[in-house]
This record gives structure tokens, sequence and C-alpha cells, in this order.
């Protein structure tokens, strides 16, 4: 049914599955360029979504503008209110305040976005860290189902995790539980984007190959040549830029792909023997243009990790790029659905 | 009152405290080289205890009478077998099949020694890994007492330690949850005893630390003279003989125990990013040797660890050598005090 929010309608509105569920749940997923909400059902479905970009430098008020649109879009062919909603946010928040704490790619500070969406949209909001949504979706709905103690580590820009340890899913003292992309694997070694040097990320994060890569060119323009053609310009090559090139084999991506690959087995091989989950799914966009990154961690584990630690098996994660939206989704469930329907049992014993 | 053991009573069975309270439980703290078995009250004091030497060398059968020997000479005093026995084992256990998986010291694998304590001593009996142990005896009892998100660093020979996570001691999916001395902070570094390189236990461990000043004498005898009178040979040199020396200035000392504190500091780091306590408890015979690793700790998490892990205090571990008896005491009560209550509860409503 048209909606009084109507002139809100996205472009990118989708209708995937047909019908809604009860009761009706939304997700949502705030990255640093965009945000995509969708309904999700208890299937951890996709049933429809909508996405806009959000620019940082508008502010809390502009990103929550394009957040809320991009909300509505999704709602305003449903005649009735979601039970809650839920929220990942690339950030450190603070799921019981319902704060945004820090968010370094928006520029946020002690954001108290729950509130200001449940004021929007009429509905109680959850937030979740955004790798911790993903590791909840993965274990809920993908390909960590089941699985007790699951760590699932994803590789994009930077590298983030999360870990189901004895079927929970820990916060620690600080919401920051699991951050392995800030484990050192070099004493003294490359300057990372946190206060700390020698990180895992600062080798093995797609920002790092990008880094290493520009300096290697910088070094031996002739050798960089072809990772320059293909990017444009020498400070545009990425990480994928160098495994495009890996791909045809040229020889300084080549060199490149297998130092990423010795970092990722060091980096990979604490996380293991640190947090010995049964299942390892590794996940993000440079799992998606490096698979060989998977059968790297399988050997380096079954060779250099801990007797115990190297039963751990390695998986692909399942749910791809919504995995932190659908995960944001089942955690509103988890915190509104089971109370409403216990309300309705003790009501109706 | 005498009891027919009394033949077995202890040259080292002591008395501490007066009288024990209801319901007796004992706990065992088995390590590679002697066993300590002793009556431990509801509030975690050590009420009376017995000391052995084992010889690994004996085999399974020798250690095991040696231990049946400490925990008689402990309850001879006593009119009534214990309701419960708690056994530490500084070794991969798994408490559910009641085995010792793997102890390298020991050199045991697979025995299933909770089914041979409970016959000889005709109770039930509950493993635990040692760290593990001493972790949940310092959280119930010690210097981590009521903190949900906490991990206790044990450094002595080798670097061993475990976690609370959110009120809970996790396991791992193969009982090694918290492994951390397997840390890689060195990619390609130094060979540690397990299977892997560069790890936090293989720079900063005691053994390490021997090994690294060994080398040192080695290559240059002339500064290492100190560190060979001190021990008497090059061989046996150790990392107490290294702060011993350090503490009188000897140049190379003072070189090694810098070294240690950047390595110790990176292993740190590591620990707290990835953990993301509230507190971390620092034990073990390094500490107490060279108490100065404290605060090389806090200065370390304060300037680079992340935003929200930097808040983590550090705290000294409070209940020294005995932590890991009075923690497998611990979970031998909360496995068998809890329920015999509720029985009782149940039978008497």
């Amino acid at each position: 049914m048209p909606s009084p929010r109507s002139g809100a309608r996205s472009r990118t509105s989708k209708r995937i599955g047909s019908g809604s569920p009860e009761p009706l749940i939304l997700g949502i997923d705030l990255g640093a360029t965009k945000v995509v909400s969708g309904l999700v059902d208890a299937r951890g479905r996709l049933v429809r979504h909508s996405g806009r970009i959000v620019h940082a430098n508008d502010g809390p008020g502009g990103v929550i503008r394009s957040l809320v649109q991009s909300a509505r879009a999704c709602l305003d062919e449903e005649s009735r209110a979601p039970v809650a909603i839920g929220v990942a946010v690339a950030a450190q928040v603070d799921p019981r305040a319902g704060t945004v704490v820090h968010a370094p790619n928006l520029g946020w500070r002690d954001v108290p976005l729950a509130r200001r969406l449940s004021e929007e949209l009429g509905a109680p909001v959850e937030l979740i860290n955004d790798a911790r949504a993903a590791t909840l979706a993965e274990w809920r709905f993908g390909a960590g189902r089941g699985v007790d103690d699951l760590f699932c580590l994803i590789l994009g820009t930077g590298i983030g995790g999360s870990a189901v340890i004895g079927g929970q899913l820990p916060e620690g003292g600080a919401h920051a539980f699991g951050e392995v992309g800030h484990l050192t694997i070099e004493v003294g070694g490359r300057r990372c984007h946190c206060p700390n040097w020698g990180c895992f990320e600062a080798y093995a994060g797609g920002w790092a190959i990008a880094e290493r890569a520009r300096e290697s060119v910088l070094a031996d323009p002739t050798s960089g040549a072809e990772l320059v053609r293909r990017a444009g310009t020498h400070e545009t090559i990425s990480a994928q830029t160098v495994f495009a090139a890996y791909r045809t084999g040229d020889p300084l991506a080549v060199r490149l792909v297998h130092e990423t690959e010795r970092y990722f087995a060091d980096g990979v091989i604490s996380v293991v023997n640190a947090f010995n989950p049964s299942v390892l799914l590794l996940g993000g966009g440079l799992i998606a243009g490096l698979p060989e990154l998977v059968p790297v961690a399988e050997s380096a584990i079954r060779a250099r990790c801990q007797p115990p630690a190297a039963s751990a098996r390695v998986v692909r994660a399942g749910l791809g790029e919504n995995a932190p939206l659908v995960g944001a989704a089942e955690r509103a469930r988890q915190a509104h659905v089971g109370a409403y329907s216990r309300a309705r049992r003790s009501a109706n014993p």
C-alpha cells in the first residue's frame, strides 16, 4: 500500500522473495560509504533490500537521514511497523547503551544511534559491530551453522573478526573481542593504522597489500610497470590490482602474493592457537579475490599449530556481503521476538 | 583419627588452618616433577596439603601411585571420603572423558586419569588444564574476583594462559582455548618447542630467555663471564640467572632483559587486542623474578593497544603457586557440590 512516506521510495528497492513473514524484522548495514537496509526472515533470508550512498562528511545528521530513507524504502510496502531493527556498524559500538562509541571511518564518537533511529522508525533498535554481526549470521544461517567454537576471520581493506566461544558470541570488556587484525606478527614491524607496529593487518589487510605494492613500484618502476598500467596510476594500485596481475604471472605481483601468503599464514596460526576454534571461517573481499588463501590457511594450521588446535577445519564463509545485515536482523530478533513470544505465552498459558 | 592408610602419612603433610569445612573437597596439582594434594575450603583456602616428587620415567602407573599417596596423606586425618576431587594437569586434558590427552612433559598420551584415581580414592574426579585452573582460582578467590572479562597470563618456563569471557571459562574446540604462548610475534622467527617459528614463548618464555642468554655467552664469552660465574656453567644459565645479574647491572643481562621486555610487550598487546579483557592478570615465576614486567605491560597497553582495548587494567595474580590446586578443587566443587545440594533440595523440598 502507498504510505505517506512514499516519496522516500528507493530507486534500488527490490522484492527478492515473495511475501514477508511474521514478525517484521529490519536489518541495516552501515558502512563508511553506503548503507543497506533489508527485511530478513526467520531463516536469515533477505526478503527485500534498499541501499543508499552515505557521505561521512555530512556528519551523523546527514548519514542518519540516508539511513532512515533506506529503511523506509524497505518498509513502505508494509502496512505495519517492524517489531525490531538491528544495525551493524563498522565501528566500536556499545550495544547496551545503544551508542556508536567510535567509528573512525565515519568520524563519529559517542553517537546515540539507537535512540535516534528508534524515534524516527518507531521500533526498538539494537546495535552490533559488523564483524560480530557477520559471525552471528554465519553461525546461525551460514557456513558455521551449529558450530559451538568458531572463529570468523574477515579479510577486506582491514582484517576483522569475531568468535563464537562455547556457543556464545562474546563482546569483550569494551565490546572489542576478537580484533585479531591487531595481533603483532612482527616485533617493531610496519606501522599500522592503529597505534601499534607490526600488526597482522599492517601486512595482510587490503590497504597494507596495496601499500606494500606501491612501495615496491616506487623502489623499482620497471618491475612495477604492469601494476601501474592496470591501476592507471601508482597511487590507485589496490590489493585487487595485485591479485589480477598475479593471475597473468607478473613477477612483482607473484612476489607480493607469496609474501602476503606468508604473513597471512602466521596470522592464521596465531588466531587458531589462541582461540582453538573447531572451524575457522574465511570471508571478505581478499578471500574472494585470492581464494588460494584458503588452502594456505589449511596447510599452515596442519603443519604449524599446536596439536590440539591443528584439527581446526577451514571453511569459506557462506553469506557474502549480506552477512552483517542478516546478523544485525538476527540480533534484533533475539532481543525482541523472544521477549514478545514469552510475553504472549505468559499472557495465554 | 588413624586410618588403615596411615602408613601413607606424608612427611610434608601440614595443617594450615583449623578444622575442615563441609563438604570435603580435594585439589591436586600434577606437574612434571612433583604433585601436591590439598584440602580446599569453600573460600578457596588451602586447609592442609601434602607433596610428593614424581618421576615421569616411572610412567603413568608410578606417577599415579605418588599422586594417590599425596592424596591419602591429606585425607588420613579425616573420618570420611571427599565429596569430589579436582586435578590440575600441565597438559591438554579432556574434562568430559576424564583423560589426559597429551602431557608432553610427563610423556603421557590418552591416560584415563579420572577413572583410575576415582577407583583408588572413592570419589568422583574432575580434570582441568593447569592454566585454566589457575585462572578459575584467581577469578573466584584471587586478583580477578568478580571480573567477567579477564585474561590470566602465566609466564614460567613456558607461557600459558586462559581467559574468563563474559563470565564463562571457555574450553575451546579441543580444550586448548587461550594458548597465547604460541601467538607468532616474529614471522619466520626463532624455533619454538611447538611446531611453529617465532612464537611469543620462543622469545619471552623462561626456556627461551635462557636459550638466548646461552647463545649470547657462546657468541661473546667475555661479556658472558658474569652469567657463567653465577650459573656455574654455561649450560645451567636460566632466566633467573639473567634476572639476578641484571640487578647488579651486568651489561649482557641488561641487554637481555630489555630485549625480553620488548618481546613481552608485543605479546601482551596481541593478547589484549585479541581478547579485550577488562583485567590482565600476570603471574608465574618470571613475573616474580622480574616484576618490572608489570609496568612494561601497563605502558605498552596504554600506548599501543586499540582504543577500546587500551583501557585494560594490569594486575599481578594473587594466589601464587597454589592457584592450580585451588582452581582444580573449585572445579570439582562446582561439578559435584551443586548437584549434591540440588539433589538434597529436591529430596527435601
